[in-house]
């Protein structure tokens, strides 16, 4: 049963379970102590540290372990904030960040602090220099992902952190995607990585603090992880960690090999095969093993059940909130198709089979899901041209506003609107997004009694 | 080789041991996610919500999973207190709670609040009725431990629960060292645990907040256990605790009773045979399985190596800075005795002979600890009596300000006094304490050039 949703978690390597189990017998007592099942304790977890902070690129000293990689992010952006306090308020992000990142922006903000994101391009990458352009003054800290955890595409580390250290502002890179292919380059000030992203074991994760970062650490006092990680140490899973962001990196360089060229493949296949599809992200600048397309006519829920009946587990639109499949801050901010979304991440080993699989089924499944929801096919009828028309989608959830657009746009002479009536949310960022890719023009969006008037002018 | 400090972290229970490997292979996935394997960790994780939330006596959407003792104990305190902000900023705890309690105070005072340490008797318990007297109009929260982790004595939870309900105010019970024993009697509206206490694996902890407890979660927001603990669920070890709590369940009755009266043999032994020692906490309404006493003329650290030299695993003075063997504030807040301070733990299963055995070497090791440090032996010398004496120990640590003031008690007439000037911390606690022990009058402490003066009046 192929799994493909690695960058939600990954299956555990082998080498961290067995880590685990040894772990379990030989670390489970309080390093604190000074008797000898402390002494062994301690002696694991300073040789967990040493292993992690070699592959992260940093000294022991300035790596702590949290117990997640979302924990990492929100101690680490709130200890560098406060400890620049005097520098200022402002924190610099991008606007494609994970939601850790997003929501400790948020608390900054409601705590009187402010923040800038800054914009992607459509490839889903910041430019440095928009980058650079919303560094200030007052900015305490910048925030930027090695990788993004959606569409794949890498940012701009280097580059930044260039750009940062010359403004004289930390910048913590967010590494959960990428930190198993390999370490973050650039002078980077703080780093944050989850090790159930490597195949190491839930309840891990590491924030890295390059020594001459100021850093004050917040919430109430801790004796544990130099004051930086609450609560008793959980030994056996971060020797398991270690022990596996060690293994997958002997791994990596051959397996980013093999997993760019089936990610290649099934980029390449879905345009040719899905057809109206928009695989998203760079093509050339991500991460291996990940890919994102977008299906125009189809909603991600259904998309996923189908899939997921066929045997393929794959995840669809924003990583935290699935369960709720509202767009993607994401794929918004990059400003491309959000419906019928789905994310393909493959665990390292892979097999090619499986991918052939997965090829050979999804056009099959995208058609019946269009089918059953009365989408156009390829060819849209064209009876006699009528004048300007208005489509009431209503109440009507994505993606049928988009699918009522497109059955009607051939009706209308070129030059002349089409005004879809609707107030799905996900039709604000859809429609633009239909017309971008069915080289319509979209004029844009009108206030109206109920939702919002969609004007679009057919250009061909 | 015996490990008697099962109160730090107990040794792995074999169910959780199995279970946790099940739940490698079951539950790793993202129980945020759509698809079997996501559906499969939901179910487990819920199982295990069920589980915990019978064993703790709530319901399973009153509980969520933390990573640690320490970190459910933060955010319980924070949410509640920010929850009843209207109220007031005002918190109430006792002298002698985990540090994860105080340091919660501490943080709670430095960002505006104030808070209430209610003293505890020479027992470790709180008087109830000086606890209600703490509760003032303004009181956000109160927080009390069932039972003490240094010295075993249990609280009068009910009690103080009842007087919280009647005043208004919700309690929150750190309840990490009894809940492997049974659930938390009364009526309290917060509880947490720590799942390393009870033989479950490190890296999780428990939060269960009644509803209609008003609770604000503080922090970046967060999609996962209902807002209240961030980041990705630490799930096979979650399913681990919830499994080895109901197995400890079921072997907890008959291991009390057995436990129980090893510990009453340790106390009963050590009171004979080590001679000059004070064991502490309250002999019936404590915890089965632990015991604490203090040796006067003898060094913690030394007496910990020694007893390690020996295969025993104890430990010292308080549960989280043994690392730095300060004194105990828990000891400072009861007036006992902090100098040669072994806190003993039994793991559920310890075995007679291993508790025989440490009750065989330990007067040895005392007296040989006692001898290296020049300590007086049982009868005191009694040459011709002087008049009041005054004995430099400035700069001399604990525990030799009271060894030299023991040694020239025996030279002053009764009612003559004898003045020890020390700058150790400990003296202040632990000179007043022996006074007690060898029914002398402790006079007063009085300023001096360096340090105190501790005025000792012989009696007899």
């Amino acid at each position: 049963m192929p799994y493909f949703d690695t960058a939600s978690a990954a299956p555990l390597h082998p080498v961290a379970r067995q880590a685990l189990l040894a772990a379990l017998d030989e670390g489970w007592a309080d390093p604190a102590r000074l008797y000898r099942e402390g002494r062994r304790a301690r002696l694991l977890l300073d040789a967990a540290r040493e292993a992690a902070a070699e592959a992260v690129g940093c000294r022991p000293d300035e790596l702590v372990f949290t117990s997640s990689g979302t924990t990492a992010v929100h101690a680490g952006i709130a200890g560098a904030l406060s400890g620049r306090r005097r520098v200022g308020r402002h924190l610099a992000l991008s606007a494609v960040e994970h939601s850790s990142v997003l929501h400790s922006a948020a608390a900054h903000e409601a705590a009187g602090g402010s923040f800038t994101e800054v914009p992607v391009e459509r490839s889903g990458a910041v430019d440095p220099a928009a980058y650079a352009g919303a560094l200030r003054a007052d900015t305490a800290l910048a925030c930027l992902q090695s990788a993004n955890h959606e569409v794949g595409t890498e940012q701009p580390v280097a580059e930044v952190a260039a750009l940062c250290a010359e403004a004289g502002v930390p910048l913590l890179v967010d590494a959960a995607q990428s930190l198993g292919w390999g370490p973050v380059a650039g002078r980077w000030s703080l780093l944050t990585a989850s090790a159930h992203k490597w195949g190491g074991p839930a309840g891990v994760g590491l924030l890295a603090v390059r020594k001459g970062v100021r850093f004050a650490p917040q919430g109430p006092a801790g004796e544990r992880e130099s004051g930086r990680a609450p609560g008793f140490e959980n030994l056996p899973a971060i020797v398991a960690a270690a022990a596996s962001l060690r293994a997958v990196r002997d791994e990596a360089a051959a397996e980013a090999v093999r997993l760019r060229a089936l990610v290649g493949r099934i980029r390449s296949v879905v345009a040719e095969r899905v057809g109206d599809v928009e695989v998203v992200g760079d093509p050339e600048r991500r991460l291996p093993h990940l890919v994102t397309f977008s299906c125009l006519y189809v909603d991600g829920e259904t998309l996923l059940h189908e899939l997921d009946r066929h045997g393929f587990s794959v995840s669809s639109g924003s990583s935290c909130t699935s369960s709720t499949l509202e767009p993607s801050h994401v794929l918004k901010a990059m400003g491309v198709l959000s419906e019928g979304n789905v994310r393909v991440s493959l665990p390292m080993g892979t097999a090619e089979a499986d991918v052939d699989r997965f090829l050979d089924v999804l056009p099959g499944v995208v058609a019946e899901v269009r089918e059953r929801l009365g989408a156009p096919v390829s060819a849209p009828p064209s009876p006699a041209p009528a004048a300007s028309l208005v489509v009431d989608a209503l109440g009507r959830r994505c993606p049928i506003p988009v699918i009522e657009l497109a059955k009607v746009i051939g009706e209308v002479p070129v030059g002349a609107t089409v005004t879809v009536l609707a107030d799905d949310e996900a039709a604000r960022l859809d429609i633009p997004a239909w017309c971008e890719m069915r080289e319509q023009e979209y004029v844009g969006e009108e206030p109206a009694d109920r939702g919002s008037a969609y004007v679009v002018r057919r250009l061909s």
